[in-house]
């Protein structure tokens, strides 16, 4: 089936596609991907201090971010579905650059065996888990930000392994 | 219902609850967003010249925003279901601040007219299309971060206006 | 914020967004469409005599598109999501134009109040019912062609009522 | 447009349909329903002293059930989309009818302001709650059951208040 | 990345993870879940008579409980998602413990092959199906309860064969 | 369990049932289905001009058939979830049979490897592809019609290629 020449730019190269892994190996893959949160020190204490109205703020952006990881390729529009074998986020608070800020670390590591990777699914669960975070916190702190959200670690498949190089 | 003592603590203080909005009038709000994405200049070029093998990257990447936007409250999991009257997504380039880097800056725009604010289905587009431009672009570069995602503006309902101080 | 001139053609002719309704009066709107589905009369005799493994064709196929329009807003991208009042779907057999070919009609009905119409939940409610039948017979009749999918009456909003000219 | 008589009865008397709620008064709805786990005592324990692989028990299901309530639409074929106002689980523990029994009574209350109720979102809570609770302790112990799941209280809409007899 | 110390007991004994499963076997899975709905002679004989605005109460049902063990990783937080190979469901009335009580059995059945097993899609199948019963009898019926949700066979996988004792 | 014989129907020949696959061969399988949009000329003019307010009608009507597909077992009740290799959805404008019409072909391609084909994921994906065209369109051209919705060809699986006779 060939393109009428008007819309011949979709097919070349502005058309989306969903690309095709049917050679690819099936091989063990592992992304951790990782979202740093600032904050004020008093949200931080707000939190450690399980104060809000909506709950435990750490335990709730676990599970949004678990749960978002199975939801990535309803997100990411390009994404294969890939089954997980693992999801599990961690949290860790910090002191931020600034006085009076601090910086929660969240990481992410997805598992699978499968014929591509796992990154997208590690950066939708830290990210969705931030997010998380955020909505819990609105009501006192508006401000925070979500400073640094980026894959740190992937490896299997032909590509590889990545590792970032300052985090 | 009382809560059996051993389990007192999910009640009085870490219990998630999704809130009660019914007394809360319904108003006009807006929220909007906004992410940065740090990337090489070289995949700045790569993206304006349309050179992905999975399509458009900026074209792709707003969609996934607006679609993302109206799965808000199966993400978050204490938000309200709200039924968004506009969602719109915005992307410019500009110099990053160091040399060989190049800053996308995506802005999203949520209106509804609700009990309860729009400002998690704004960071949630925001998000994802930033995560999508990461997607689209991790077959060349992935080394990108999300640099700066946060709440912007928001106006409609009792806490009234919100304006981030610098952006 | 401004637009590079690169991806200008992003905001001023190319880009999705989901257009703003918050300026639209709620008003009572029905939409009515409707799918033709061509099936070898021996498809349609074994549909009324609930002879498939998968079972009464007719009847999952009217579950599956009244479930289907509720789902639109998370398939047609740009669309709201609209609250329905009322799905329904009615299916009747009738020759086909030519010998040993039947017709299956089927016509779904969407009622709502809102600030936009139906006309796309009617529709997916009537292709994904179509898509429904064929998934139940296709393991005797691969040819079975869903002829003419359109919308037939809407009424309610500014634009008023439409009404199909020959159906 | 009239049914062939031979498919009739999907018409008149066996056809699935979304029942029009267009001319039904938005009144305040709330419901609560109810579910009862019965466990062995060493479970009960378990859960208490948070042993399990999986995480808090308690939390998890009480997340779990929420975000169930919000998607009641897409499970119960012929329920309309309700936006939730509120909707809060809990949980307590009671010893069980025999020794080395204990109970673990789990009870949803969902409000909406809405043209129809909020039963079934309530007893999707509870329900989905329950299966966490399953889930999270199975590893342990595959004997739990729920042993009762019921609607106990609704208010609101023409068919006024439900008050369970006995519970 | 070590967790700050307030926050220990997130990762110590209470954090939510979805496990890995990835040095477990695939092989072939069975699970057979089982709900008895308890309801009123009158109300089993409106069910078989078809005399529900909704439509077939016993069909829809079975559909609802069908399409729901497909969404199982959706609602359960931690459940990996499944590739389905079988889902079927069996309805039959029996005579209640109560004279003027009918009894509806649910029973369930998923296969896969997979890592891990399907009691939880078999036990979601089953509920969906029951409060889909509900929802339906509703209108005439809100003293129906779901008396005894539980596992009743599981094969395959490490831990082997269980048999509910009493059902 | 025997059924009762009042619901005999359901299960001996009107029984909704996902069917077994779990003794099917795993083998690569295809799907082609197609779907020709007919409009007005000038609709044609208009889409390949961008003119319309929702954005690029062809790039998200693409976007839109690809997670279409991903969607496909959640939308046909009794399809299994299909892990896809491959999506990719192309479009082509013709004239159509009567002076002042164009017809837009639209060819959505699927690939997998699994114990059931792809034919449903490929009609979901060129079908939700025409609605969103519609949806784009349709505040200049109502009467837009989806004439012809097919499946061209499939291989792979036990029943090996299917090729429709003239499309």
């Amino acid at each position: 089936m060939t393109m009428n020449s008007h819309l011949t730019h979709f097919t070349s190269d502005g058309r989306p596609v969903m690309v095709d892994v049917s050679q690819k190996e099936v091989t063990e893959r592992r992304a951790i991907a990782r979202a740093k949160v600032m904050m004020a020190k008093a949200t931080q204490r707000a939190i450690e201090e399980h104060q809000f109205r909506k709950g435990d703020v750490i335990h709730v952006a676990q599970l949004a971010g678990i749960m978002a990881a199975k939801k990535t390729s309803e997100l990411i529009p390009l994404c294969h579905q890939v089954p997980l074998h693992h999801v599990g986020i961690e949290f860790s608070f910090a002191e931020g650059a600034e006085a009076e800020t601090s910086q929660l670390t969240i990481e992410a590591t997805v598992l699978t065996a499968y014929q591509t990777g796992v990154e997208m699914e590690a950066l939708t669960a830290a990210s969705v888990a931030a997010l998380t975070v955020y909505d819990m916190c609105k009501s006192i702190d508006k401000s925070m930000v979500v400073a640094d959200l980026r894959l740190i670690y992937k490896e299997g498949g032909k590509s590889g392994v990545f590792q970032a190089i300052s985090t």
